[in-house]
Parts: C-alpha cells; structure tokens; sequence
C-alpha cells in the first residue's frame, strides 16, 4: 500500500495510508424530480447548488478529494449531462462516464467497476450517490477508511446512518453480530428492509438495531460483478461487451446496444440485498442527509434561516411569513404575506408554490406533465 | 328634456328620458395600491381587467353609457396614465380630463365640474368611481335615473347600497325620512358615518338604518362649486382659476400650479358630510363591490371558479389546493400543492403569494418598497 500526504478541503494536511489503492465510483445519474422545477430533465438537482454555494455533484467529489487522486474517480453520469459534469468537474482530472439511459444504481456500478478493473485493477472502491449532505466531512472519510480496511475480510462494506427519527422515506439495514466485541465500529449485516411503513420505523428506532441505508457501497470490481453476474446473469452478459469494448471505436455503439435492453435495478435490491456473501457496516455518525426533499434542504440551511426561521435566496420581502423557504431562479422581487411553512420555488418558466410539509410528493408534478405532454416544463 | 332610444350594453334598445340632458363624471386617479403587483404606479388596477376581461375603466363606462352620450363623459385621471386611459376609451369620443397630480376626490369632482360648467351648462351630473364592480347593471342605471330625477328637489343624491355583513372597510350612511312614505325609495339623509369598528358594524346592521357608501353622487356643477366654495375655500379659488384658463394655452400651467398646492381631500368628508344642503340616498340592489381587495375579487368571480373554489388565470397546474386565486401577468406554468385561500399574483417582474384572507393588507408592500427606495418595483 502507498502512503502519502494529501490535502483535505480545508488545506490541511492529512496522513493517508489508503490514498494510492482505491477508486471512487460517483454516481450521479438521478433525475431529482423531488426538487422540480430547480431540477429540471436538463438539469436535475445533483448539477445544482441545492445545499449551498457549489452543485452537490462538485462537494461530493471534494468531499471525498482527500481519499485518492482524482484520476481515479469515476463519476457515472447520464450522457445528456456530459457537458454539465464537464463544466464541474472537467478540470479536476476525473473521468467522466456517460450511461446512454438512466437504468439505476446496478448497471451503474457495473459500469464503475469494468472501468476501474481495466485501468486500475481490482482495486478497493467506494462507491457513492453525487447527491447526498454530510455535515461532518472528516468523520465520514474516517468511516470509508475503515470500511477500506475491511474489505481484507469483508465482501461488501456498506455506510450505516444511526437513526435520528422514523423515517419512513429510507430502506434500513439491520445489524447482526459486531465485527469486534469490544469496539463495535462494525457489524455484520443482518438484512437489509425497504423504506418501512410508519409503526415498522418507530419499531426500528426503539430496537436499537436498525441503520439508516446510506446507499455507499465498498467492494472490490472483481467481487462486485461476480455478484452481478449470480444475480443478474444477463446484466453481468452486457457488462462484459462493454467492457471488451472500451478502448476501442465500438464502445459508444456497445454501451447503447447493451443499455437499451438492459432492466433498470437497484444495487441494493438486485444484488446486495440477495447476496450470500459476507457484509459489514460501519455506524456513521456524521450528519448524513439523502436531500430526498425541499424540506431536508430546509433542515440542512438552518444555519441560514433567519429570526422567523425563513430560508430565502433572492431578492424577498416577507411580511407576517414563518418558516418559509424560498429557492429563486431569476431576479424577481418575491413578496410573500402570511403564511407559514412556505415553499417557493421561482424559475424562468415555471412556479411552484407548495407546503413545504408535502415535499415529498411533489414528483408528481413531473409525472403531470408527462401525462399532459407538457414537455417543456419538464 | 330630450327623449330618444338609445342602447345598452346588452344591446338592447332603451328609452331614455334623461339621455339629453346628463353628464357623467368618471374618478379614475386611484393608485390601487391594495392590488400591487398587479396594480403599480404606471398601471392603477382601474386600468386592469381585475374583475373580467376589460379593463375596469372600460367596464365602468360601459355600464353608464346607455345614459348619456359619449362626449358627455369626462373621465379624471393622473396625467401619467394618460396614454393608458387614450388606449382604452381613446375611440368612445370621451373627454379624458389629467390632474397633474392625485388629491382624492374633491378636487376631482371639482375639476369635472368647472368642465361640464363651462361644456354643457348646469346640468345634473353623475360622479362615480372608475373602479367598483356592479353585479345588475340595468338596475343600478334605473337607481341612477331616480337620482337624476330626485335633483328636482335635492341638492345632492348618493345611492346606498343594503349591506350584506358588518364591513368594517366601507364608510356608511344612516337613512332618515323617506321622501315619499308609501315608497320609500328614497331617504333623507341623516348622517355619513366613517369605516366603523366591528361591533359598530354589527350594530349598523341590526339597525336596518344604514347603507354602504358607495362613492356615487348625483349633483349639479353649480350647487357642489358652491359646497366647495363653502367648505374648501382655498380650493373653490384654485378651480376657478383653473375655469377661467379652460380652452386657452395657459391651461396645463395654470392646472399644475393649482394642484400642486392643493391639498388631498376627499368629497365625502371635505364637502357633503358637512353640507347644511339636503341630501337623499337611494337604496340600491344592484350587487356592488369596490373591488377593495383580492378576495373581493374571488367573490365577484365566484362563478369562475373551479369545483374546489380555485379561481386561476394563466397555464396551472393544481394539487390538493383549495380556494386558490391566481392571477398570472406571464405564461408560465405556476404549480400548487397542498395550499387552502391562496393568493398568488405573478408578474414579470414582481411575485406576491400571500393568504388571501389578508388581501386588505397588502398595500403594506408598496408602502415598504417606498421606504427601501425600490422605486423600480412600484
């Protein structure tokens, strides 16, 4: 193993065993339709500055920056975003790797791995969404560093989130026996559990056994497609063409054919979830949000709520307003008068006006418009 | 008295005994601050289509046009909106009167009395404001017709209109005898109350004694320059200068510099609550509204509402709403969900969204724009 020093995001200096033998799979092909209209078809949220100053997609790279050089990050990326990702990431050195059709997380990550095997070897690789919040940055490379180290006994390493409430709107990861009895800084998985109903949540909460699915994966590519290829013979069969394909002019043409037909599945529940091989996870306690909706964004930016708990960027006037949250677009004056727990979202073309206690159903809105074939709002 | 056949606005033929021998004063200088940011400083709401598809003035001219020949209405407005005024009733043959600057309405009626003064003659004249809503058009023109008839034996007549709930926005007049006691279709009046307190209100009410006032005067030139004359000293001599300077060259300055030093009064309380002349109020159930507010609005356009109370202009796309009023200045989509009296007023430039059942609060915002010096959004 190399070892040398490296930079964290905040300049200082960090000592690094595991920075010269790991990969760093980014994916980012989500379509975000939770936060429509920010997040549009052409330019869904982990291409926006949905938590802060900079797009999600650029403080996923940089928050994990410290852990490898970023010739080995692979961020996985619908094609029609190429020059979006470009713009954040072109002059990082990453490589960027279009998938023609979005078909979730499973062909995603087998993508991340042929590439990896082919330039890197069969090296250790973490894997995670482009669109999640962290707020404790150190503490959760220190978490994926362990979960690197793990993977000399382990299949599969997976981020467990310690519950903060019963949320319904995440799958759950039960924990088995710990890995060591005296530290308990990992445990053998258990099983996995769909997003559960409210009761099953509050259950889960109170057994003090359950972890929130963070969807970061550790694993190495040979292990990883192996599994594909158990589980979903004919996506590993599609894998494999692609993979002969790269480095050569039929790539594009290949990577089409193969994804065209390929079924769209979870990681988690084509293959993680079935899987008998061995799998850890390591308790995180690092401030872990999914940013599933307008109203964790809120959570997220208390910081920079004011007085009457009113989040707002642009140009506002707020009268008698409480606990709104104001996401702006353009230059417009937004005068709002008596209301509370406010969601605006003001772009050129479209305006979304909602309580921001039902943001999680505001894909259907998006769903709306396909049905009426209101494309350009899409 | 000229008697001939003249149209409504139905198009129906009607006779007409008083068409001859009318005039008809328009008040539109309102700033209509109460409907900013649909209302601004270069477009007042009484040039808006706030209540249907016209503009307000248009609407207000059309209702009184059967009464009277065109080149018999003089129309008051701010200079600034001259254009504005020459664009929507530019072609109707109507005199459109600029007052330099806004003084409410006594020097408004004052201005409209020296030009149909110095025009017509000593006629009786309608004054009436450019922006309140009428349900039953063909009755409030025979409430009109009496009232022009009563200036036989009155001085002054104003129409009254039955309340429907203790409105605490509106000014009331207290009924005394009736004229003819076997009738009673028209009162003396007793006196001209102020925008009472809710339980005023409720009493006014109970009593059966009081009507709305609704800004509708009846009159002739000479007697309201002579109540002037009376009451406002200093102004009866600015109007007679600017009389004298009617049809020469030295009109506009002559205009300017009056109004500069006039000060804001309206008719109501600088002139006819303190007129010792008799005055008589016609009751009338013609279904009126000033238009004071958005949900005054929703209202008046209750028959334009959807099956779940939404009253919306514009592309829209509605969830789990209620009771919304969307008034849309732009083409794009605005999206609602999970919101119950909403109001939303989307212009170019300007976003308001507030609970509507605070619509009479909402000339807050200009007034606050006017303290932040930002001028460009009033």
């Amino acid at each position: 193993m190399i070892s040398f020093q490296a930079k964290n995001r905040e300049g200082k200096a960090v000592k690094n065993s595991i920075r010269g033998n790991l990969a760093v799979i980014i994916m980012a092909g989500g379509s975000g339709t939770r936060f429509w209209p920010a997040s549009r078809e052409n330019i869904p949220k982990q291409f926006l500055p949905i938590c802060g100053p900079r797009p999600m997609l650029e403080e996923s790279f940089l928050r994990v920056a410290p852990l490898a050089d970023p010739d080995r990050f692979f961020v996985i990326i619908n094609g029609r975003h190429h020059g979006l990702a470009e713009q954040i990431l072109g002059k990082r050195g990453v490589a960027i790797l279009d998938e023609p059709h979005g078909r979730n997380t499973a062909p995603c990550i087998g993508l991340g791995c042929i590439h990896v095997l082919k330039t890197l070897g069969n090296i250790p690789v973490i894997a995670l969404p482009a669109d999640s919040f962290i707020t404790d940055e150190a503490r959760f490379r220190d978490c994926l560093k362990r979960g690197v180290s793990l993977l000399q006994q382990a299949s599969i390493v997976t981020m467990g989130i310690l519950p903060t409430h019963p949320e319904t709107g995440y799958g759950y990861i039960e924990k088995g026996t710990p890995l060591n009895v005296q530290e308990e800084t990992a445990f053998r998985v258990r099983r996995f559990t769909e997003k559960p109903d409210g009761e099953t949540a509050r259950g889960f909460l109170a057994s003090g056994n359950y972890l929130w699915n963070a969807g970061v994966f550790l694993f190495k590519p040979e292990t990883m497609l192996k599994e594909i290829g158990v589980h979903l013979p004919q996506m590993r069969k599609g894998l494999d063409l692609i993979a002969e394909a790269i480095g050569t002019d039929q790539y594009p043409s290949v990577l089409e054919k193969v994804y065209r037909t390929t079924a769209p599945i979870s990681i988690d529940y084509g293959v993680i979830e079935k899987t008998g091989e061995p799998i850890y996870v390591i308790p995180g306690d690092f401030g872990w949000s999914d940013v599933g909706s307008w109203s964790a964004v809120r959570e997220l930016r208390a910081a920079e709520r004011d007085e009457a708990g009113n989040l707002a960027s642009g140009k506002t006037l707020l009268l008698h307003t409480r606990d709104a949250s104001i996401h702006s677009q353009t230059n417009r004056l937004i005068a709002v008068f008596g209301l509370k727990d406010l969601l605006i979202v003001d772009t050129e073309d479209v305006l979304l006006v909602a309580d921001i206690n039902h943001s999680q159903e505001l894909r259907r809105f998006p769903e709306m418009l396909k049905q009426k074939g209101w494309t350009q709002w899409l």
